[in-house]
């Protein structure tokens, strides 16, 4: 629930209305913020147009006309050129403007971001999101989770608009910590899939009932969210993508991106990822071989069938 | 709870008497059942002689004495010898007779061990234990749980034993699925902890806070046995080894052997298991390094200190 | 060339007639030696026949007729039942007589069979056999190379018989080495071929021409037999299985196996073998994905070709 | 040998003296050019003063000074600053300058700074050098291996310097291309060095000799220069760093950094690097055990000796 007085609701921009943009920013439309909007493709921002959005040609022009902008991008090198580029935000925000960048980037360009903001006299603070397993669905249905990394006292500035997209809005530490948190999630989340999938495989090879070994792992130390929650093996859970022939949830092409995240952070901080750098490599062969856009769930797949050329 | 009439007390064998085997005979006498040892090391029977058990000289002399015998051992090749060797308990064993290995073996040896228990007419169930986390004290208090592999129409009658040394007895399958089960859970217990460990690390030199990473973590997609209830991480946790220097739990020396038998599986099987396999090397590793005798969440440690030559 | 008296031209016994022992058993009768043969299919034998060899019922029965006995078998298993099974070679074998076993075994197994053979008074070499790179071809032409372990005074008897069937016979040492020498040369070669595969792959795709980075790799540091020798990129050079969509060589099959002998060599021994484990589960995902019976450069296809499900 | 007319000699600038740059500038001096040098840390210009060298404030004035320019930096933020920094080479070079830079460093970031630098009217070429592996001594002696890339009709003019500081000048295609063969031949380098150092030591543990093992390697299909010109066993080999303690040669920390841009760019072309990424790990792991030091072929050390904490 947002429950702002309308006094607060001067424009909002949204910059980036993509999969996960678009009901984000919708979102706040509900919430009767007006919305100043830009997206590289024109077609994008159509719809919003009908829904009474201003629509601008630039970053720039968003950052002319809104104080409050909140940006929605796939990756660090499309976060710089929105934030930094010839026509990015920084050419005119304005001073004490509040910058929320919810793309899911590299921890150190976060920190670059906010030290280029500061200069301007603005805000920044990097907010990523997780829910994107259940998708657009839950983008939809405002039930995303908010990490958010920055100074301590703007954080409920920025919570109040998050607020309106998410139903968890965590404050992590100083800038760039948001990243941090959803990258590290996000390497333990693949591990354990990784893990389960190989577990669950091999009981299986050695006659268990899968069903029964996902329950006996669930009451004892294997336990994980990628076993009790979202088990990747077919029959043993309904309404995961494993039930599904691996549709829906979350691409394996995302987690390979945000496991490449996660090693330039570690490479950075000198910090050993053994089983962290394994999962990404699994991750970038499966992309190569044809489960790019299956969930990620699908390395139970990868790892059990058998093929023959 | 035991609550079996005295009527079917008659004499149960226990072989090996270790750290575990110790707590657990013992309580078979609790339970009233006379019991009937045997042990490699001599000094290890004193203190049963004591407690009114029979003592023997050999596997093959508690077979003749007992028709239901348990046996806690700490290797594939300590249970072929107790089994099969010179003085093993087939030497002697009765028509009829119930032999349960609790030992945490190779399911190919169970099955071979199986085959050779029938040939003599007598019946083999293999039920591994869990519960090493919680160490001797789970054993003492009877908290152990049992996977259990074999004929279904003799669970009933193993379970009558195993309950009176463990809480929860679960059937899994034929003969071999009980050490899979374990196995399994090992397996994707190493690979979670030590991608715990890899995360929790990471997100610290990040500049995030231990306790909120964890918390961060803990309601998300990362969650985890390893990161929720034996968080590696020392101050996030109380009542953990990680709280303790390390002391105590499951020693990465244990680990290390049940991840071997994972990858004997696993090559027996021809299941990939990537992960399965570094983690293997991991723990290898850290023994050599000097954390033999250091519970398994000290990878954590071992990932995280720098140390000079 | 094998320049000895026909008075040394005693029978020699011959177990084990498959893809290379067909050819190592021929050498033999080439160079004049009564060969008495067996095979568990008796099929394999015929030829053997018409060349004049005496066909036996079992390997008891060649250790009746033959003291001098040479075993080229498949895997430990095949290896423990010919020398130890119930009409095995020990349930006949002379004092005295020389047991070599060119089988490529777990050197654990070699020191069992070793210790089995010396109390029957008679000894046990190993002696397997490099050159399967060039496959059945090397061993009709007599191209083989042999790493014998055992008693060293026994090593010129061996030799005798060995250079028939290869060019080269290295002594490495007591029992097992000869297995120990040949099971690290392939995991070294498996793991640095799979290295030359990724730096060609990653070079390729950073925009350098094959042929000119395989010669700059072969001039540097990088260089190995598997880039300068057995370059796994079609096109680089010719008469090599790369040149011949991975046909012929070395079966990515056989290289699993290997690497899952020098697993179990690395965990009896507690040795760290990170790459060594790696690559050997990258030998078993080839074999469950179609490239069970390429060659193992084929590795580099692997790695490189982008399908779609 | 260099052999141009003094008629080509006018300044060249050098930028970077450090371990390697300096050895290599004062070859150009010996062959006769005048040079204008530029290091961040003013001490490492005097020794060029006294002999005869110009030495400038910052990048841009060495620009302004002279047309050829080589530089050798530590990494990619580093030659980005020099050339595109505030004081950095562009901001003063001329038209037609050949610029050739020999850090080695991302190949993307070659391709970014090449860009930069031909729209300034200038050429850029990436030239890394190999031969770090007899360090200072094989630049002081000019014995360096130069690997090239960029415009193919500027390639003679780049040789006529690179070959007074190297005695091997490839060109390799493209610009980039120069950093790409250099990350593909030490990516190489690592996983064939440690997969040396676990087949050496697994043998060893298996009873094998090493010389002889070694020995036995170098004949067969392991061979590789880390077995047969550079073997990190103590004792198999004289006049390599495994002979002396692990001391000269190339540090653990440099072939950690350039196992990092192997990352990156692999990262980058999305291509499988399972082996690379493996042993970038244990190179980190190294460089935190006290190991940053030490030659890279102390992972044999690091694999083998086993600490009590």
């Amino acid at each position: 629930m947002c429950s702002r007085t309308m006094a607060s609701k001067t424009p909002v921009g949204f910059i980036g209305l993509g999969n996960m943009g678009n009901p984000m920013a919708k979102n706040l439309v509900k919430h009767g913020y007006p919305v100043i909007v830009y997206d590289i493709f024109p077609e994008a921002c159509k719809e919003f147009q009908d829904l009474g959005a201003q629509v601008t040609e630039s970053p720039a022009d968003v950052a002319e006309r809104a104080d409050r902008i909140i940006t929605m991008l796939p990756s660090s090198p499309h976060a710089k050129e929105v934030y930094t580029g010839a026509n990015g935000i920084l050419k005119k925000v304005k001073k004490g403007s509040l910058l929320i960048d919810s793309s899911t980037i590299d921890p150190a360009v976060s920190k670059e971001l906010a030290k280029a903001v500061e200069k301007m006299g603005a805000v920044f603070m990097d907010a990523p999101v997780s829910g994107e397993l259940e998708g657009v669905g839950a983008a939809r249905a405002g039930n995303l989770t908010f990490m958010v990394g920055g100074v301590e006292q703007e954080f409920n500035a920025a919570k109040e608009l998050l607020t309106c997209m998410g139903s968890n809005v965590v404050y992590c530490g100083e800038v760039g910590t948001g990243q941090a948190a959803k990258i590290c999630n996000n390497m333990l989340l693949a591990i354990s899939m990784i893990g389960t999938a190989e577990a669950m495989n091999l009981g299986i090879r050695l006659g268990l009932d899968p069903k029964l070994l996902a329950k006996i792992l669930n009451m004892s130390s294997g336990r994980c969210w990628s076993s009790d929650t979202y088990n990747p093996v077919p029959g043993v859970m309904e309404g995961v993508p494993s039930a599904n022939n691996y549709q829906g949830g979350f691409g394996t092409t995302l987690m390979a991106k945000d496991l490449g995240l996660a090693q330039i952070s570690a490479t950075n901080t000198k910090t050993p990822v053994p089983l962290g750098s394994q999962a990404h490599q699994i991750y970038r062969m499966m992309c190569a071989k044809g489960y790019a856009m299956k969930d990620f769930s699908a390395v139970f797949q990868f790892l059990r069938e058998e093929e023959s050329l």
